[in-house]
């Protein structure tokens, strides 16, 4: 395989304690509990994320389906068509928690998974496990539901992250050879099938590999995916029509949604986020990366616009997207229910992958204050504090009334269950939340970015010069966070601090002296000449109430908290029962506490008010209004990602505020 | 067959010019277009109610079903299986335009009609056109999707609206036919099947029969099927079961909700408003009228129970109910969203004649006063102002940017199609208007009510003493009523006038004599003695600010208009877009208006405020709040039946209510 690095991705050490605990979660509870359920161990309750009778959840059955591919099993094929997906998203947890740490023993667990990817893989390097057990008829013939692609581009994440883990190629090889069967199959030449998968996610795997690689045939077929998507709207339909006239034993043929798959016109004309919000971001990030990297300014543009158009019209406070179930999708500018969204763990986690994208190639910290927002809420909440559980649906507003009590609010889980029959997103956190120190900085060519303040440890070479920043914060009343730098060379060292929206009255003391914070798009700049600079940061960090757009109906007269990088939101168990009927009057504190459950976390409270259920009501629904009465509350917040992890009870992000009167 | 009136129904003339319209346009607009659609004539547009690939839009069909049943034409059933009562709805619509205003061609129409279901109708009085011609293995194993009875039951109330507005038995032949062939197929007996159907309505029906005929074998069947209904609540999962067990070719074997068909526990046993609207509220009132003849006060009970539920904890302010497209159901207590709710316009003509039903058992005005709700807001808003334009949903917030761009919302039309592909609610309109008078009065043993205010003429018989009593109404500023009766004996009449709870300073004037109108359960009580009176009342017609109860989440904080027996609502041609930013602070007026498109209405103008969309917003999400800016706005309601005849825009019942500071 030609190895040809373009760009060695930086080795950054997270140290942070907020942080190691998720990563400690991640490989003493999720990745061998996955294991167990790839291999249908033990006693697991697997959940339908939604109220579908359709949605497979007897057992997963995974490792089983690659097994009968490989020869070594009898049988059918079980579970969804992407089920070959959890197994390599296992692959890219585990890999990444190597990365950590090193573990011969769940090194040869990859091994011996690698192995059963080789024996499953075919000749030509097919691999699909349902298409070849059960409808080989149909490989790459049913593009809009296969997930052929889908998979392929999880299983090249994968490898990527074992090579970079262990240096190992095994892995990458059966990548390559399953891109190979691709591109003998799908392009422009004649008896080629000229289109792409229903499901976004190979163009961004292939955009990473390239940059680890430089080899220009991923980004080729990177960027021939991209420009094919949309250019022949019907080419979906028209796959199940040949497969009738050809006489191919095959499925429904539904009515296919192109907006749903972002196949309806070409994808450097798509400017706002429409459809399944997951199969947008994967999109769009590979149009930001491969734009980038192919000088495609139309690609880059298309990207940009559809980022503004997520983070200005369509993201919930927390970083969620996706407005309703049905679809998993984005609907219109401005339509945010808290009570009946998706917000997708999985869809978050490609949020920030996109921001990150863009942030690669536009240095602005606008990008990073999106990346901060969707990793400290959305993703993280997607995964109890045990690491045992999880959310698929991230809501703003959860009463357990409404979820057991109306249908359309039935996906709305009111705790966290152990794991889901589409299980994509427990996964996907597993292989980001090791990675976490990816995001914290940005190395360019001619500069580096300080995104996140997580603390950690960069080692990096920059033009055969090494260097290490280390990163250390202090969040209590006043924040305060030390950045060291090491350098073994005399050259300057360009390096951008974003100063969080979130951080008033910034000062900045470099090498013990104080200088003005001058902030260019959210940076600010030290050029560090000396083989050993302290920067030392102080800020004041913001308790702020946070208002919507009025055009967001479901936010009017409301607001959110938020402090730091956490957003907050209130809990049953904290406030009493109706949540709905508490509004907001005083001003807010933090209070530090240490909570057997919710571990080290800061709170807020505030003066507030209950409206009372006044006895007149009794038994009547309507009546001619009477002044509402009050009495004063204490209102207790914590921070979003950890609600849910407490007894069942009613939680909501946004609280009414009652407008001061002139 | 045995015809022994229990109980005349009154003949009641309605002179209401409000009403005429409503009874001009099903008769000069609804019944031609209908009959048209049922023969597949000129160029309908068919919509479906609901965003569902399944329903049949393309076509009606029903006449062309019947001709094929009865042998006089080849081919498939189409549509849904329920189709048939379409054409026993479109008779009793006609028959009750008969009897408004004889017309001679509607009768040979009706005839021929007639004839074709004698025609179509099997020798053992089976009559079900889609078992008949696609799947005679079938009849009555399906019970839990056929509506078998269902269509018999309107068979039946057809039959009765068609001798009461002719004398003629024809169909009331037919029909009693059908029933014979039901009594001879279920019931306890060895060979029977011991069940009932999935959709409720013979029950009801066959309580009518029984007060028309007085032939108790109606009511035993009746009864039957209400006791019957959740005892075996696997019974229609086992005649699936047992289907297969027989080798009979059947369609799908769904996951059978019994809780949506009301079917999971015995009726009497139910207590609270579950499942299908429709169905649960035609089950209630055949549960009151049964339980009423037959003196089961256990019955009687739960269908009040259940009417208590619905109007304490589950009904919207229009009379709406149905709090969710999904199962078309109710959901639970004070759960009333406003922008998703279902508020089928079959449910709410159930819920007049479930109300109807328990005011004939009790006296009290709390039912006549859920009648007038439903009437003049839930029912008279599914029919547009030209007739010929109708809605299945009726939503107490449209925004056609939602209906078009978020799924959730996708059954919540923003105008009315002209017709769809499920046709229960229009025809269920055409009957129900013609037939308004039939609510007006309530002839009891020992009193007659008048309970809704609408200019008519009762001409009745008590115990063989003839007497007429009219009711003439002006609702101008003031509101005033003179009530004439007739009598030809000098035996005392005891008439119970309502007095709405929105009539407010109520005084009474008998025979020229001032009198303190003593109210008992709602009604103040003249004993007429003379052989001609006159009883005039004013009273004064509040404009109310509702108020909801403090757990109906989506109404806190806001105001729901109302004006005698019309709710209000904004629409956007009156007050602009964003209707969510409007607030009411000032005082309300009375705007007497002769509009165009709307008619002789009664506007209200209040002033309100427009919260300002600054331009600091600009692409800004979320940002820290700022006080609200807002500007004196003078907000126009219009009453909510007449919304959605103007052009497509926004509209709003709950509208923001500042409280006051103190």
């Amino acid at each position: 395989m030609n190895r040809q690095m373009l760009q060695q991705q930086p080795e950054v050490t997270v140290t942070d304690s907020f942080w190691r605990h998720y990563m400690q979660l991640v490989k003493e509870e999720m990745i061998p509990f996955q294991w167990d359920v790839l291999n249908d161990r033990g006693d697991i309750i697997i959940e339908s994320e939604r109220d579908d009778a359709t949605i497979p959840t007897e057992k997963s059955h995974v490792i089983e389906n690659f097994k009968i591919a490989a020869g070594l099993k009898e049988g059918n094929h079980y579970g969804w068509l992407f089920q070959d997906s959890d197994l390599y998203k296992w692959i890219e947890a585990a890999a990444n928690t190597l990365a950590i740490e090193k573990d011969q023993a769940l090194i040869t667990q990859i091994e011996e998974t690698i192995a059963l990817l080789e024996a499953a893989q075919e000749d030509d390097g097919y691999l699909s496990t349902y298409y070849q057990i059960d409808a080989p008829q149909l490989k790459f013939r049913r593009l809009f539901e296969s997930h052929e692609f889908y998979c392929i581009g999880h299983l090249i994440e994968a490898a990527i992250a074992y090579n970079e883990a262990t240096g190992s190629d095994r892995l990458l090889q059966v990548a390559d050879k399953a891109i190979a069967c691709i591109e003998a199959n799908f392009g422009k030449a004649e008896g080629k099938i000229d289109g792409t998968d229903g499901h976004q996610e190979i163009e961004l795997a292939l955009v990473r590999l390239y940059e680890l690689t430089g080899n220009q045939r991923y980004l080729d077929l990177s960027a021939y995916f991209l420009a094919v998507r949309g250019q022949n709207p019907h080419f979906f339909a028209d796959q199940l029509e040949e497969n009738d006239r050809l006489g191919l034993k095959q499925g429904s043929k539904p009515f296919i949604n192109t907006v749903y798959h972002q196949a309806d016109k070409p994808v450097s004309e798509q400017d706002t986020a429409r459809g399944h919000a997951v199969r947008l971001v994967y999109m769009a990030q590979a149009m930001a990366g491969t734009g980038h990297h192919k000088q495609d300014e139309k690609l880059v543009v298309a990207a940009k616009k559809i980022w503004s158009n997520i983070v200005q019209k369509r993201m919930y406070v927390t970083g969620g997207i996706g407005s309703t179930v049905r679809g998993e999708a984005f609907t219109y500018d401005y339509d945010l229910p808290n009570d009946l969204m998706y917000c997708e763990t999985c869809a978050a986690i490609g949020l920030l992958n996109f921001s990150n994208e863009l942030l690669k190639s536009e240095t602005d910290s606008k990008y990073a204050d999106i990346m901060e927002r969707v990793l400290y809420n959305s993703i993280i909440s997607g995964m109890a504090l045990d690491g045992k559980h999880f959310f698929y649906v991230n809501p703003l507003e959860v009463d357990p009334l409404a979820s057991a009590g109306n249908p359309d609010k039935s996906h709305v889980k009111a705790t966290r269950p152990s794991w889901f029959g589409c299980a994509c997103c427990p996964p996907n956190l597993a292989r980001t939340l090791p990675a976490v120190g990816r995001y914290a900085f940005t190395q360019k060519a001619d500069e580096v970015l300080l995104n996140l303040f997580i603390d950690s440890e960069l080692v990096a070479e920059q033009e055969g010069k090494a260097y290490t920043i280390r990163q250390n914060h202090t969040f209590s009343e006043t924040g305060k966070t030390l950045i060291t730098v090491e350098k073994t060379s005399s050259e300057l060292l360009r390096l951008g601090i974003r100063i969080p929206y979130w951080a008033e009255n910034p000062l900045i003391i470099v090498a013990g002296e104080a200088a003005v914070a001058e902030i260019s798009n959210g940076y600010t700049y030290v050029t560090v000449k000396s083989e050993s600079t302290e920067i030392e940061l102080t800020y004041t960090i913001a308790i702020s109430e946070l208002e919507a757009h009025p055009l967001v109906k479901a936010d009017k007269g409301k607001v959110a908290l938020q402090r730091g990088s956490f957003l907050y939101c209130m809990e049953e168990q904290d406030n009493g029962k109706h949540l709905h009927l508490l509004s907001l009057t005083g001003a807010i504190q933090p209070r530090f506490q240490s909570d057997q459950i919710l571990g080290d976390i800061v709170c807020l409270e505030a003066e507030g008010e209950l409206q009372v259920l006044e006895d007149e009501w009794q038994d009547k629904l309507y009546r001619v209004r009477q002044e509402p009465q009050s009495v004063p509350k204490k209102l207790t917040f914590i921070p979003y990602y950890s609600w849910g992890n407490r007894s069942l009870g009613e939680m909501q992000v946004w609280i009414d505020k009652e407008a001061a009167h002139v």
